[in-house]
């Protein structure tokens, strides 16, 4: 038997219910799992690296095979680094689905013992994304259902509101 | 450290090249695969249930974590009884990643605890699928790249036609 | 103010819970619901125009903005005589969607005063369609949770299998 | 009989023939029709939120019940302010249908009381966007079909440009 | 300067307004066009072979350029056979890429000097198929916009129906 | 036999093996091609307008009837000028497709007289895009199999890396 790790890449800006669905489940079918956070230099993220880390590992809690790193490079050399061959991602609608099979392929062609798994998201969060939520709590509108409750505040802080002000 | 069992179920009418990709990589990734054939009685298959049975396993050779069999009722069920949770199919298209995102979801309503896991096809057999090479066999084409040499001859038997005639 | 008439039409073949909370919303924004079941001579449907009508009626109940009634012509016909000009469907998915506007535009053509309305169906049932039922009953699965328990033993009965038989 | 308001959301970042199909449509199924602009700071229209009112407001003309209003914050809050409790949408693409499936589900989540109507746009506007018409107005190409004849000077002035310049 | 000769394959069951649209646009950018009636043993076509080429070569009328062939084949053998090397097909909607995209990469592989290109239809008959054709004539609706005027009579007969009996 | 030439426009930033693999097969059912690099005003390209002209040039090599222009203004102009009536466009996916579909009857609207024909480009580039190519050269992986070699050094130099650095 060998230890299987899965690397589970994203942007987490910030971590939603649908993330934590995807954790969840995952960390259920490997021995373990590493939540990889992009530091990924070309976007703007609304949440700093480090508390993108941060909102992830109190999301998380305390798992005994699950683990939160961050990495800035190519992400089949991340998945070597952690002795893993298994990149798992989730996928939502049509649009997630063509974005991540070229990415799945593009991955093959830099390493061809790396394989992607995909899950299916949860239908309760089928229609959920870390953009959504960051434009919801801009305008001060409810995130209750869509990210974890010890994440909620710190959210709110970042776009200076509380929710119903 | 627990012992993986996926299970990869279809109607393999007959067997393609796509399939056996799914099966190369997916036995890769877990302790045992188990490739269940589909009764499905309400189809009509060109193939009997023991002719697909037969062609797959000719195909898939000789290997220790793969066992070919067959089943009639509920997926779910099967699972259970292979002592499995986890259920791996291939992604080829938008059409089959609608269908398969319903089927995930049925199924999880079934029982809660079948995970379904998906494989991006890769690129050289995206387009393939087990009605287009009866459809090719049926009109004497070449089905070359399309399936295991070792069954190319029992599919142009089953249609009446040799290659080229 | 006009009193707003909406057409909702289909096999129902069974109804389903998707069914009933597309019927549960739209009369909550029109006058008077038509609940329109295709008498549909070209396909071979598992349950009697009568049974779908009845198991219709029983899963909807007395509410006194809903009707069901039969058709077998053209359904803007049918829209005209019932004195509405809006259809009214649920969308799923994109395989969905794009049969729907391809019908919707054809009924347009039919008659120009005929709008098609759409509504996405609760994402608890976005996967569930009246086949899969079928599918899942012939099988003795469970379908507690995709049709209304009041039509649970007769759709059962129907496939000569009781759940968990 | 309930009073039926609608209202109708968008960036108008100009007006086209589209949004007048579904504006003339929607308002014929409904008591009245709020045509709602977002000020939508976050995005950086070519038209300001007077000048996108205002082409809109003379693209319409004098309409009984048919308003034009701006608005910042979220939907639902507009929605309820106006009376109303359904958002109407029209839909070209696969693409559209996936994005407004995620808006829909996500203020169902906001009010459960708001529902979201959807009409497939005119195929004669089906390949229109506001992005094109800008686009094509800033090469001087023609938009005698895409947009409203009264507005069309205001979107070549825009762009510094006449058309056939 | 070589002669480019076109093979545009189909049911033709029967033909419709889109179809002659493609074949209008079709033959002004080749020399030659073909168009190729499937004989299409494994479906049960409503028109006969010989139904379906009289209806197709009336509605297009004396064209110096174009021809209608059956065939029962291999599409690839036919196209050598009339000494093209391009198929044109139309593309309506999503569910026709995906099909069309898996035809031609099968063709590429039977004969790799086989070119597939594709036209998209005209929004105007971008929602048309032959089947709604069909279904319509069977109803006694309006086929007027759907297909050629001298092919009507001959649609409406095949059904036992006159249009508004 | 009237001289048959087609346009194929881009932003070719920077020229990938997919676009290769279109000017090669396009090359070859047209008298001659034309291939158009966009000037692309309102984008941010990686590549001047210069290099990806030169870039392309020397991936084409010396071939007699494919050229490289560049153009500013709207793609139906230069169709014109260039003598010819035919755009042609590689289709990888879903996203594509609908994208190309809007364009092509958008420059229907522009000028009846171009068409537009699309090829789907080989299944060994069709998760292939520019994009992509930049990013993964940005982090140092392998673009070996994803742009022709003569062109494989200026890009690692643009992003300041060297392979395997």
């Amino acid at each position: 038997m060998l230890l299987k790790t899965f690397v589970y890449p994203g942007s987490f800006d910030p971590v939603t219910n649908g993330h934590l669905d995807i954790i969840n489940r995952a960390s259920g079918i490997c021995d373990k799992l590493i939540v990889a956070v992009l530091v990924n230099g070309s976007k703007n993220p609304a949440f700093t690296l480090d508390e993108r880390v941060d909102l992830l590992k109190r999301a998380i809690g305390n798992r005994e095979n699950v683990d939160v790193v961050s990495f800035a490079g190519l992400l089949v050399d991340l998945v070597k680094q952690e002795g893993a061959t298994t990149i798992i991602k989730g996928l939502r609608a049509v649009s997630d689905f063509e974005y991540e099979m070229q990415m799945a392929h593009l991955n093959k062609i830099q390493d061809e013992n790396v394989e992607t798994l995909f899950m299916m998201t949860s239908v309760n969060y089928s229609f959920l994304s870390s953009s959504s939520v960051r434009e919801i709590a801009k305008l001060g509108g409810s995130i209750d259902d869509l990210v974890p409750e010890c994440v909620k505040e710190d959210i709110f802080k970042k776009f200076g509101k509380g929710q119903g002000e």
